[in-house]
């Protein structure tokens, strides 16, 4: 089997500046390619670390896909150092430095030393043209394994590995077929379905993994498996898969590997029908999720977000005096913002939220974490309390999810 | 100088399915604490790996932080791995296992056998106690060495490196102080900075390192450095910072590393003003934005996503006519869009902005990557067109970040 590791560089991903999403979305292109990544490694820009950083990585892998130090700025030094590791010399590549004179010229920028000397690459290398931006790629091999030094623009990156990287690579080895299915359960906790399929589990093929995700509150299982027969290999993962789903038909969210608000645009597409929102706590993230889909539009009408009281009354209709008596999360005003902009917003259906995400805003009898959220449609609203104990960011992220699940059962179950 | 290393562990990372945003947390946290993060690894699920990990991480690193495989389903095998790797013999621990029992008990959820397991642990290591999950930590010494496993799970993690791992830390080791100083410039390109500062950049004393993060067609610079004498260290970097403050001040937004609807939050504060927004095509993104700010309430109103016609012209009273005629990606109506939301929300500023984020929606007069954006107040409204040539998310995110640029230059020029 292949192994492979990423390497991304740059003192921003040790001190937490920067979240490193590049290694994530390589990992899954690769492993379309029937690649696997078996290890990831960040280091500083410091000469010694990428050094050992390079050494070791080339003992656990056959192929070491690199991120990241290419800039044209004195703290970036990957360059210089693949240069004097393969033992090469700069010279410099023409059609690299076009790239970067083009690039100046398009964008009507004078261009510096500093950008020209992107145009440079070691002479060992064999040069990934970047259609993206500045910095060239560099394709290094040495002792039958594979070195790829790419930019850590996420953007310019995607670019290279979808062009070029992933291409040569299948081209120079013998890449196995690697697949994953994934299934969405609600309601229930890992370890009860742990137990809901301990005999399925302990039966299942050595050759098929399973994996339990826990997130928001919801299980994520993945059955996992790999081989060079893609016939033999993908009917006996679709058959376990299969027994799977049957087994947590009662918990099943989603058979694919998709987010909460897929699941909810696919349903509103199949049915023909539209949906909007009418956000307090969660501030438009829900919105946010829905029209990060591409084609959105086609069953997204917008939101009301209103975090004022004042946003409440004059574009919701929210009566000011229930605001007054009950306050704003309450059950009568969550109700009422629903029909609010159901009426306004003129769609099929509606979530509707309204809590204290924290860390202030807490009351005795409404502490931070209390939501109210309903969902509906003309006929009929449903509203439920909620109760979330953590901090801003995932109490957001829980009162979404928890909404869109309700919206998708109240969709399906009519 | 104390070297540290984080090991992060789950098949999920190495497939793409997760993006790891434990690590960055983990180390801003360790930075603040004054312990400098050199590696950062991750591997997947498989004995082998994981301690091939500890071998290696050992010999870089005097503490060596794991995450993740703590679970009770048998995908996580970190637990029984840490016993082996330690030479212990799992044991019970009593409060770990009354944990496990009170957090069912509260859930009014049945425990079951494998729940209780959880409270099992190597009897070489010191518990960690989990006051927010099942999943015990658990901190072994190893021939001068800190090796600590803490679970997967951001809000469980979070809290035991607060309350418990960063304190012991501190304790067993004489650290030094950590200190960076970051500022956000718009408006230039990075080698555009670096040739401005460049003679700075050359006199800066070896302790101190500048590094150049370009993110969203901004440029943050960050000066780091450490020693044990807080007194000399702070004021060094802090003249240091003054000086580079001073060369960089066309183009400075602000002088601390946060984000820039941060600055504009703050900037609404001082001025006890508030703002509202309209959003077409970022589809609630800055309103997620500005209200994951803690306190956003103060100086955010609410906003209008608009996403179809129809909302457009009910929330926003856009005209119809113009709709039809110069369409929703025009200067005329994102202006009626920026009037329509200040009128109806009754905020003193306004963002409003209209696109196409792709991949679809293209036209030839108005490509993908087309976006209007207007900001003002009721006497003034600034239009500008602008084009992004990316991702649906990327497109989304630096229409975003120049919009809040915008209304940022806005308020600030009046």
């Amino acid at each position: 089997m292949i192994r492979t590791s990423i390497i991304t560089i740059g003192d921003e991903l040790l001190i937490g500046q920067v979240i490193d999403t590049n290694s994530a979305w390589m990992a899954q292109e690769l492993n379309k390619a029937g690649i696997a990544v078996n290890r990831r490694v960040a280091v500083g820009d410091a000469w010694d670390d990428i050094w050992n950083a390079l050494d070791e990585e080339s003992k656990h892998a056959d192929i070491i896909l690199i991120t990241g130090g290419l800039g044209p700025t004195a703290d970036d030094i990957t360059k210089p150092l693949l240069c004097k590791y393969f033992g090469g010399t700069m010279v410099t590549n023409e059609a690299a430095r076009h790239n970067v004179i083009n690039i100046f010229n398009r964008l009507n920028r004078p261009i510096i030393e500093r950008n020209l000397l992107q145009g440079e690459v070691p002479d060992v290398c064999t040069v990934i043209q970047n259609n993206r931006g500045t910095a060239p790629g560099m394709w290094f091999n040495k002792e039958g394994k594979v070195y790829v030094s790419m930019p850590g623009v996420p953007f310019e990156m995607k670019g290279m590995m979808t062009d070029d990287v992933i291409p040569a690579l299948q081209k120079q080895f013998e890449l196995p077929v690697i697949l994953h299915r994934t299934l969405l359960t609600a309601g229930v906790g890992e370890s009860f379905l742990a137990d809901l399929i301990q005999s399925y589990e302990t039966a299942l093929p050595a050759r098929i993994k399973l994996a339990y995700l826990p997130n928001f509150g919801m299980v994520r299982l993945r059955l996992s498996t790999s081989g060079y027969d893609t016939t033999t290999v993908g009917k006996e993962i679709d058959e376990q898969f299969t027994q799977l789903q049957n087994l947590v038909k009662d918990y099943l969210v989603t058979n694919e590997d998709e987010a909460l608000e897929q699941v909810v645009g696919k349903l509103l597409l199949q049915q023909n029908k539209t949906m909007c929102t009418a956000e307090s706590c969660t501030g438009g993230y829900i919105a946010h999720l829905l029209t990060s889909i591409a084609g959105s539009s086609a069953f997204y009408d917008g939101s009301v977000i209103s975090y004022s009281y004042g946003a409440k009354e004059d574009l919701l209709g929210v009566n000011h005096d229930t605001l007054l008596t009950k306050g704003a999360v309450s059950e009568e005003v969550i109700t009422q913002m629903a029909k609010g902009a159901l009426q306004r917003i003129k769609s099929d259906y509606v979530i509707a939220v309204s809590g204290i995400m924290g860390p202030g805003g807490g009351m005795p009898e409404k502490p931070v974490g209390t939501v109210w959220v309903a969902v509906g449609d003309k006929n009929k609203i449903v509203t439920q309390k909620m109760f979330f104990r953590f901090d801003r960011a995932r109490n957001i992220q829980l009162t979404a999810a928890h909404a869109l699940n309700m919206l998708r059962k109240f969709i399906i179950e009519g």
